[in-house]
């Protein structure tokens, strides 16, 4: 049994964070955060499997795979430091050391993410008065995880944090966590910057395979444009500060951290959907009855990235053709005379559900009641394949104007 | 040597063809078009991968497989035809025997293709008076094959065009087609909409394997949208009306055609690409030295088709990164320290490139040419991988208002 809290990175005992305006790349609005651990972490990571890696992404594969102790994650939000070569990568550690050395650690104990414009090089002088700032303001305090969350945002319109708690041997265990991510927003092994924090205690190995699994289920299944960040990542710290015992695989324990973990990589990943570049609407893709999981992600994924489908649930148009057609180039075998479309969405009378397709021809439904459906905040398309019992859920959102308008001038 | 010339589907001997405003979805404008040819042809078809195929497209599959002559193509323009189960299939080959029964040909010897709404039921009272209509405007003028054309758009916005001739036994033989295609634009191992007529001579399994291999290199190298349609058709009809003798590979006549047809479909692929529903540019994306053939079409086609990209050059923004990142999660493995962008446009002073990109870090180009070079109707980048010495081409279009505004509200 887990509960959900409210609270971010600092939500777990140990843990301090910060956030700053350094200047990174614009004045006067918070560009870096700080998230420290005064006993040491062990730490896990899932990065971009883009082939170009930001210099960041490289130094912390490196160090998550030596096993090295963790203090510290920096992240600064102005400059991605990607394709920016041997000084962008002499920049990253310029980064990483700034903080160890305010914070009196090891810069092998000083994990660092960026993320911003691709292609320009870090200037080191703000970066140094941040290290400066951060040390300065790190607190233990809710507002400090607020401001972490805050300044890790760039096109983001609003913060994403998430914690919850669970109980184990009479003790409480936390697991908090904050993410960023708007656009360029098609994970792949991992997600662009989400930084979760807990005083469970675990071992390297078994946080490390915990982590895939679940962001497998969560970061992974989102996607706002279907292009994969070279600076995707999502780092776990565990300092094991709430005195349990080590968490053993197999145990209640463990099934409840487990669980914790995914409510929180759940909720950061669809707060990220949800507030997709441009975005008016979360859409929430359910595949039920696929043949297998893998192909039940498969098609669910195909549904969301489709601007087809994306552009007619920005018009409120029951276009479940496109719905249809997307299901079909997924790469998956299905029989589309089988397949049901329904949808779903909380309305003043509650939750509301349509069937629009029943065996892969239109029902008799009402085009308006499936405008006012397809008009709310949050949406849902529950997909019945009727091949075997396999499931998926995808999140994504609407593609927009504002999208295009964002995206067509993102730098200037 | 082949030349190009004036022409559509009517520019080889035999052809004739007409378009007509049959009212199938709206009223007054054209959307009935016909394709016949007097002496039977041989045809060939590349048809969309999508695993929910039109009713037209399983029709095509089934009667060109066969190897049945074929007399005439039928395609009309206001409903897809596609999720309609066994009602849409009935409808279909009712729609085949009211243009057999007007041209006194069985119903075996028509071809089908249908585009628009996905999920609806043709009404078959205006397919039969489009199939008289078609009968009395059918002619073998440049009007009548501009009139096909025309008759076959959807949210197109002009109709696509191209033949050409070569010589060959001191005869002259022809190649000319028509297409359409400007939304759900991704094609594989097809397209939306195409009838390719020639009057050389040649058997159906030459045809055949001439056309998929030209289909990869032309019609499957575009994108607008990466959504495979479900009615993707490219249908080539040759009469041997030329009177040349049968054509056999190896041949010189047969390297002569296989360039003609390479043409037209290439002509005619970007054409599609160019007219992507709402762009303002054609985006070409050529990679070379890539390892291998495959290697280089698929990372072509991954920066055609990303949405970070397409909206910097609609805001004619030179933000290479987002090529470089397109790159790196195409599936290929490379080292992204060694690739070199650079962009061509043809300005006033004619052909100008600008290298951005050398050795995967940016060069001092100025932003201001840069941008300049972006502004024109057609932009090309060059992506030099260094890897080896294949190379591929890919066509696409930017993302616009007009795509959000246009696919928000497609269907009312």
């Amino acid at each position: 049994m887990i509960k959900q809290m409210d609270g971010g990175v600092t939500a777990a005992q140990g843990f301090q964070a910060a956030g700053a305006a350094a200047g990174i790349k614009y004045e006067n609005r918070k560009d870096m955060a700080l998230v420290y651990t005064r006993e040491p972490a062990v730490a896990a990571g899932t990065f971009t499997t883009n082939v170009v890696k930001a210099a960041p992404v490289l130094w912390d594969k490196e160090l998550i795979e030596k096993g090295n102790p963790v203090h510290a994650v920096v992240l600064n939000s102005g400059i991605a430091n990607a394709c920016t070569g041997e000084e962008g990568k002499e920049n990253n550690v310029q980064m990483a050391a700034a903080v160890a050395e305010e914070l009196s650690v090891s810069v092998q104990e000083v994990l660092t993410c960026s993320t911003g414009v691709i292609g320009m090089q870090l200037n080191m002088e703000p970066v140094k008065k941040g290290a400066e700032l951060l040390k300065e303001a790190l607190a233990d305090t809710r507002e400090a995880a607020r401001a972490a969350a805050e300044a890790i945002m760039t096109t983001d319109t609003c913060p994403k944090e998430c914690a919850a708690e669970f109980e184990t041997e009479g003790k409480k265990v936390v697991v908090g966590g904050m993410s960023k991510g708007s656009g360029m927003i098609h994970p792949n092994m991992a997600t662009m910057l989400s930084v979760i924090t807990t005083d469970a205690c675990i071992g390297q190995e078994l946080l490390t395979e915990t982590l895939r699994s679940v962001v497998g289920d969560t970061f992974n299944m989102i996607s706002v444009d279907r292009d994969t960040s070279t600076n995707d990542t999502c780092i776990v710290l565990a300092n094991g500060m709430s005195g349990i015992p080590e968490i053993k695989k197999g145990t209640k324990a463990y099934e409840a951290f487990r669980e914790a973990l995914l409510h929180v990589a759940r909720e950061l990943a669809k707060q990220m959907a949800g507030d997709g570049e441009g975005c008016t609407k979360l859409l929430e893709v359910k595949v039920e009855n696929a043949a297998t999981v893998e192909a039940a992600k498969q098609l669910s994924k195909s549904v969301i990235t489709s601007n087809l489908v994306k552009t007619a649930v920005y018009g409120s148009d029951a276009n479940w053709g496109r719905i249809l057609c997307a299901l079909g180039y997924a790469g998956v075998e299905f029989d589309p005379e089988k397949v049901d479309l329904t949808i779903c969405a909380e309305v003043q009378e509650g939750m509301v559900s349509i069937v629009l397709v029943k065996d892969g021809v239109a029902t008799e439904y009402s085009e308006e009641e499936a405008t006012k459906l397809l008009s709310q905040s949050e949406v849902s398309v529950v997909c019945d394949m009727k091949q075997g019992n396999a499931s998926a859920v995808a999140w994504g959102c609407d593609l927009t104007y504002d999208y295009v308008k964002i995206n067509g001038d993102y730098r200037s």
